[in-house]
């Protein structure tokens, strides 16, 4: 066993999802992944916790999405059942071929994430955490080989997470109690929102691994302007490339994209909230230091921005203020490296990638 | 994908456990057999049925048994959950190392199967089926190359079961009545048991894929006898080999092995139930006709009778009778190719292999 994997399982079960004695614990992995699974369990048996392993298959995966009829997918009882009685979800990505459901058609996936919401808002209420594990499908989609992604993937988790957390600390203290933010990014990007009432939160990998970022949600009906993507995303299996959303009070009135457009369009027309902004991110993680186009490293990025249409996080939304709700939480990046800010309360907090204090 | 596969696919979804819409499907199945997965997924799709696949990982499993305080073993309530609201369970077994848990002690895994009882019993209350995906573990095991152990087991599960249904239904109508069953083979093998009362079941592929033999219980108390075991048979995921059970008014006396007996005497010792049989059953498959050492398989040919210490079948028991109840259910097999016979009510229906009718 690569002691990089041993690592790693030992910052998710004492770190991310701090198990106890008698936790029940459900492992989602593709098989790929079976040395990580295999440390976690050891793990996991001598913290006295009960883990059981779902397989994350994308070829039984999409073989069922694209034998069903969508207008008949339903929440499976035996799935619901589970889900509740779990105390932890520990959601492992790896994949041989990050195109595995790109054949799907999207109207099949948003009928599939829809009729599963429940069982995702039942494990965002627990411990969980998502994490990667390097495998030759991600490596290939970073321009790596499958030995350098490794390196890649168990440097950046296996960080001083209490140091980053201070250091973020400093972002969080920034933007909790302010009102109006603005990102400037060339001549692309102009986008403003209020995040007044809302809660910052500081993730240091605790339901993200790595983790990175500080994130906030913006008030639904206040976002105005602007934004160009710069990096691709994966949705539905697919990569939208070069997306460009126009909001007007807090909605996006015009979008487009340079390749899959009618994904981005199906993603927008998943349900109102799907049209509104959930999420406002600042990436501060300066270890992750090249775009690998998998969303859980890149939004993380010290040179970042990321926002997500759909679905705001409970625990952004303050007391007085409205949750934007939606099935889909899709982010998209913006890179800040060149003639970029954030403005926090006309305050400019970064400008081209580095933070006001890192000057 | 292999035709072979689909068609492995198809006799387990439509005939084994005759799946209908919205049925809760769990798969267990090890990731070497994905392709039979994705069959399946794509089948379970177009019948409106939702499945999920929960991964069977020897690696996982001795990991976690290993690391575990035995005392501790409880059943995990997610899994009892789950387990509750299934309405099929498809099991597939497949291995690319069949000693893969053989350095777990044998205290380990009985209290870890006894943990689990209830779990088990739940699965076997509902449409279960328990099938083999040919891989390279079973294939060295049988001695066989991947290949040719792939057409084996092929062969094996796309018969005409409607056929072989009506073939041991002779078989059913010659126990069913009975009162006494002798078994003797050669110098070694002598053993009578009272199946009086009981119900004889014919096996034609719904609970075993492939299927085909006869099986009833025999009154717990009424075995008399010795039997000589001359196949070895897996334990806690070591081969037992040479084992000789000494029987008086049910229960074992004596028993001994020649390779692992300590496995077998733990065996034994799991609970009173442990020393007694649970089944009789008669193997009428003769499509399957070499020793792979693989119980699924074996206990199916045409010359070979087998008896299980442990827990009956509920469908075996008859109304007024006892079920031998126990944690374990541990088939083992006696070739009656040569020198044997099996006596019912004082008449040999079968001699050196072939049934009365056969010859």
């Amino acid at each position: 066993m690569d002691s990089r994997v041993e690592k790693h399982a030992e910052v998710i079960v004492d770190h991310s999802v701090a198990v106890e004695e008698g936790d029940n614990v459900v492992v989602s992995a593709p098989f790929v992944a079976e040395d990580l699974v295999v440390a976690l369990y050891e793990l996991l048996g001598e913290r006295g916790a009960n883990p059981t392993w779902w397989a994350g298959s994308d070829r039984a995966k999409r073989a069922l999405l694209m034998a069903s009829d969508p207008d008949e997918f339903s929440a499976p009882e035996h799935v619901e059942a589970a889900v509740k009685e779990a105390d932890v979800f520990i959601n492992i990505r790896a994949s041989e071929n990050t195109n595995e459901t790109g054949d799907v058609p999207p109207e099949i996936n948003t009928a599939y994430r829809q009729a599963r919401q429940d069982i995702r808002e039942e494990i965002m209420g627990s411990r969980w955490v998502l994490t990667q594990y390097p495998a030759s499908g991600h490596a290939q989609k970073a321009e790596m080989s499958t030995e350098a992604y490794e390196e890649f993937v168990w440097d950046a988790v296996s960080k001083d997470w209490e140091e980053q957390r201070e250091l973020q600390e400093k972002m969080v203290e920034i933007l909790d109690p302010a009102d109006e933010v603005r990102i400037q990014s060339g001549e692309t990007t102009d986008i403003t929102m209020s995040i007044d009432g809302m809660i910052t939160a500081n993730d240091y990998a605790k339901r993200n691994l790595p983790g990175g970022e500080v994130f906030t949600a913006p008030v639904p009906d206040s976002v105005e302007g602007v934004v160009y993507f710069d990096k691709p995303l994966m949705a539905q299996g697919r990569e939208v490339e070069g997306v460009r959303l126009e909001f007007s009070e807090g909605e996006v009135v015009d979008h487009s994209a340079e390749k899959n457009e009618e994904v981005l369009t199906q993603v927008l027309e998943t349900d109102p909230g799907a049209r509104r902004l959930g999420e406002l991110g600042i990436g501060m993680n300066r270890d992750i230091d090249e775009f690998t186009y998998n969303m859980l490293f890149d939004e993380k990025m010290g040179d970042t921005v990321h926002l997500a249409l759909g679905r705001a996080y409970d625990k952004n939304v303050g007391e007085n203020q409205e949750q934007n709700d939606s099935a889909i939480h899709m982010d998209m990046i913006v890179d800040m490296s060149e003639d970029s800010y954030i403005e926090v309360d006309g305050k400019v907090v970064q400008r081209n990638g580095t933070f006001f204090w890192e000057d």
